[in-house]
C-alpha cells in the first residue's frame, strides 16, 4: 500500500489515493478504481531540472572525453539542465517523432518532487525538502556530444512525460535502493538501479541549493543511467521504478499525436 | 470556418485550428480531425465571473421580489459572483451529482474571454479587450432565492464546464445575436438569444471595469437567461451557442465521476 | 521567537525567518534585520476566500433582519465569497480610496492558510490542513445589506492587504485565543477575539471543504468581527492580530495610489 | 511617446503607460510620475529563454575553439538556455555577488516577449507573436569555456533584472537597429547594436518554434554580445537599449541584498 498524489486529466482537483496490487488498483475516497481505468495528468507544477552525469556508470564511459578538450577535467559540480514545459506530458500520451528522424532516445529519471523553498540546504536535512518522487521520461533526440547545451534535442514538444503520480516520501525507505528498469515492446532495455549515484540524493540536493534556490512543486532528476535505450515509431515505451510505478508511452509519428489510441498496456 | 484556441487533454500546448462542417471536424497544423476523435481541456486560465441579473427575462422575474424587502429597488449595477478554480471542467467531463440531490440547474452562458489587462475601459473600446468567446454552463444546485450568496450551490468541484474551445473574437460579427440552446438528452429544454441583455456586452465590460480590473484570461459571463433546465443523474446536457459551439456534459453521481465513460454525442 | 514565511519585494524566493522582539525584529540566513527595512510583498498564491456572519457578535446583530424577509431563518451553513487577485496588496502599501467615496470599511480578519488539497477533511483532522497564518484586511466601500452579492463594494483594486508575513500552524498553541484590535491612526477602534467564532476553525474547515476542495496556498478567512471601523483619506490603519504580527496600510485617494510615501509607522 | 506596459511592486495589476522625456516621465491614467517615483516590479510571467552565439563578433572570437574539439564546427542550430524564476528579479533591485567571488560578469540583452503561442512560426510571421521587447540583464560568474552547461554560473538566485517595462511591438519600427550601451559607475564599459546578428529577430523566432513551443508570456533573447563587461561590489550597472529603456542595478555582497539602499540614479 503506497500514498500517493495525482491529477486526473480534466479535473482541477489534486487528490490523494493508495495505490495496492503491484500499482493495478488504487483506492480514492474509499471506493477502489484499476489504475488503468483513470486518465493521469502531469502530476507537478514547477520546474523540472535534469541533472548530467550522475550515474557511476555514465561518469566512467564519458571519462575519456571529459579529459580531453575543453575540460581537461571532470566537472566539480552537478550540471543541471531544464526541460520547458512544452516539454511536459502524461502517462499514456503518444512521445511525438519528428519527421525525418528515425528514434527518440529514452532518459528514465527518478524525480525528487521539491516540497518546500529550499535554499543552501544542508545534506543531513535534505529529505525534509522532498514530498515525494514521480518517474519522468527524459526523452530526447539521440545526441552525439553531451557538451553542447542540447535544448534542440530535449526541449521539443511532448518530450518530458511525467507521473503517473507523486508517491510520497515517507512511503520509501531508501530510494538509494530501487530497482530502474525500461521496457520497449514488453523487453527489457535497460536496468540499473538508484544506488548507483555519484553525489546520493541529500548531497545532490545540498550542492544545487548552495547557488540556487528550489521551489516547492519543482522536480529535480537524481540523473538518467548509461546506455539509454532507443524507440521507434510504434513502439510501447515503459519505464519502472520499483516502489515508485510505471510510466507507459507510445511513441507516435508527431502528425498522429493527437488521435493516437491510448496505447494497451501490453509493455507490462 | 471559424478560427478557435484550445487546449488538449495531456497537452501543455495551447493550439490553434479551424472549425467547419457545423463543429464537427476541425483543422489544426493543416490535418483535419473529427472534434469527437479529440479530447478537450479546459481553454482558460483566470479567474470566472459570473454576472446576476442580466437577461431581461429573468430580470423580469424577480422585479416583484426586488421591490420588496431587503433591498425596495432593483440593482444600478451589475452584480458579479466567481466560479473557483475547483469548479472548473471541460467538454465531456461529468457534471458530479452530490449524495442526496436529486438534480443540478443548467447555467448556459456565453462567456467573454480577455484578452488584455483591462481598467476602466470605456463601451467604445471593449471588444478591444475581449479576445474571444467560449460556452459555460454554471452549474448549480437550485437556489430558492437569489439573495444569499451561493457559494455553497454554485462553487462545488467540477460545478464549471468550460470549452470545449475558444472562439477568436473577429470571427463573431454580432455576439448579440446568437441563439443560445439547451438540451437535455437531445430535447430542447431552454431557448433564448444574447440580445436580451439588459447591459450588451460593451456596457457590461465598462461597468465591472469601472470598479475593478480583469485581467488577460479571465473570463466574464454576460448573465444566465431565465428557466434554467433542470437534470438528474444519467441525463446528457448540451449547450448550444450559435457560432461559438456546442459543452456537451453528462450528470453522474458523484461517486463515479472519475471512471465514467465518455458520453455518446447522443445530445446533438 | 515565532517562524515564518514570506515574500520580498523584487525577489522571487518565498524566504523564511523568525521573528522577535514584538515583531519588530527578524532573522533571516542567520542575519539580524529592523522589520521596518525589509519591504513585504503578498505572501499568498492562491484564491482568498470571506467567510460571513461566523462571528457571533456580527450575527446576533444581523438576526432580527435575518428573520425578516427574504430569508426569514438564520443560514445553515458557512457563507462564503471570494477576494479576486486584483484586490491583493501588501504589508504598507496604500489602500485606495475611490473618486467620489469619503470612507472605507476595515475588515480585520485572521486568515487561514491551507498547505494541501483539503476535501471532505474531517473536523479532527483540520489543522493538518493549515500550513499557517496570517493577517487580511477585507476592505470594503461601507454596505447597508449584507445580502446582496457587494463584489463592487468588497472587489475594488487594491481592497485586500494581505500579510505582512505567514506564521507557521506550529507557532500557535490555540488560535481560539488572539486578540484582534484595529487602530487608526494610533487609536484603538475595534476589538475582539478569535473565540468569538459560531464555527470554531475544525468545524469552518470541515463544512467548507464538504461542499468544494481548498487547495494548497488557497486562504480562508475565519470572519470579519462585528462594528467594522471607517478610514478616510490619510488616515493610517493597523490591524494587530496577537501572535501573528501587525498589517499596516495607509488610505490614499486612488490618483496616489503609486507614489504615496511608504507610511512612518506610527500607528504601532 | 512609448507606449508600455508593467507591473508595479506591490500592486497585482498589469499596467500601460505612456514614456517621454528620454525615459524619465511616464503618464498612467492621465497622470504623469517621474519614472524614478515609482518601484517597478518584473514584467514578465512565462519563462526566458537565452540564445548563445548569435552575435557575430562573439562567434567569430569563438570560432577557433568551436573547430578544436570536441565540435569541430560551428553549431549549426540556435543554442538555447533557460534563466529559472529562481533568478528573476527587478529594476533597481540588488545584484546579489556570492561570497568569495570577486566579479559578475554582465549579459545585456534585448528580450522578446511572446504574445501569442508559437508553433512552427514562419520568419515573415514573426512580429505577429512578439507582443514588445523589455530589457534582460543575464547575469553570470565569469565561464572560462562556454561549452559546458552553465547553471551554476548563471542560474543563481537573483541573477536575471528584468525591465523596467515592455515596450509594445509595434512602438519600434526596426527592431535590428537599435543601439545597446552598458555602463558600470557612469562609464560606458560596452557597446553593440542589435543589427550585428547572426540570426536576425525573424529567423530566430522561426528556427526556435521549429522544435519547441513559445508561450504567450515567455521572453526570447536575442543573444549578448562579445566582450561582456565585468561588474564587482558596490558598482552601479546600467544597460540601456535605445527606444527600450534603461536598466538599472546595483552590486551587492549576497549577505546585504534585503537591505540595500535603492541606489541613487548615477548612472545615467
Amino acid at each position: 500500500m503506497t500514498r500517493v498524489n495525482f491529477k486526473l486529466q480534466g479535473f482541477s482537483q489534486l487528490k490523494e489515493g493508495t495505490l495496492h496490487d503491484d500499482f493495478q488498483k488504487i483506492t480514492i475516497d474509499e471506493k477502489q478504481y484499476n489504475v488503468d481505468q483513470l486518465k493521469f495528468d502531469n502530476p507537478i507544477t514547477g520546474t523540472l531540472y535534469g541533472t548530467l552525469l550522475n550515474y557511476k556508470g555514465e561518469y566512467e564511459q564519458l571519462k575519456p572525453e571529459m579529459n580531453d578538450k575543453p575540460y581537461q577535467k571532470p566537472p566539480q559540480a552537478p550540471i543541471l539542465y531544464i526541460k520547458p514545459i512544452n516539454t511536459f506530458s502524461t502517462h499514456h500520451n503518444p512521445i511525438p517523432l519528428p519527421e525525418g528522424e528515425e528514434q527518440v532516445q529514452i532518459g528514465a529519471a527518478l524525480g525528487l518532487v521539491v516540497g518546500q523553498t529550499a535554499t543552501k540546504v544542508k545534506a543531513e536535512d535534505a529529505y525534509d525538502y522532498i514530498k515525494g518522487y514521480t518517474i519522468v521520461n527524459d526523452v530526447s533526440l539521440p545526441i552525439s556530444s553531451y557538451y553542447r547545451p542540447a535544448i534542440k534535442q530535449k526541449a521539443r514538444d511532448g518530450f518530458c512525460p511525467i507521473g503517473p503520480w507523486v508517491v510520497n516520501q515517507g512511503e520509501i525507505r531508501d530510494p538509494h535502493n530501487l530497482a530502474i528498469r525500461v521496457s520497449v515492446n514488453g523487453e527489457v532495455k535497460q536496468e540499473n538501479y538508484t544506488g548507483n549515484l555519484i553525489r546520493p540524493i541529500p548531497e545532490l540536493v545540498s550542492e544545487v541549493t548552495e547557488f540556487m534556490t528550489l521551489y516547492e512543486g519543482d522536480v529535480l532528476l537524481i540523473g538518467v543511467p548509461e546506455n539509454q535505450p532507443l524507440a521507434k515509431e510504434g513502439d510501447q515505451v515503459s519505464i519502472e521504478i520499483e516502489q515508485v510505478g510505471r510510466l507507459n508511452n507510445r511513441v507516435v509519428h508527431e502528425d498522429d499525436v493527437f488521435v493516437s489510441e491510448v496505447a494497451v498496456d501490453e509493455a507490462r
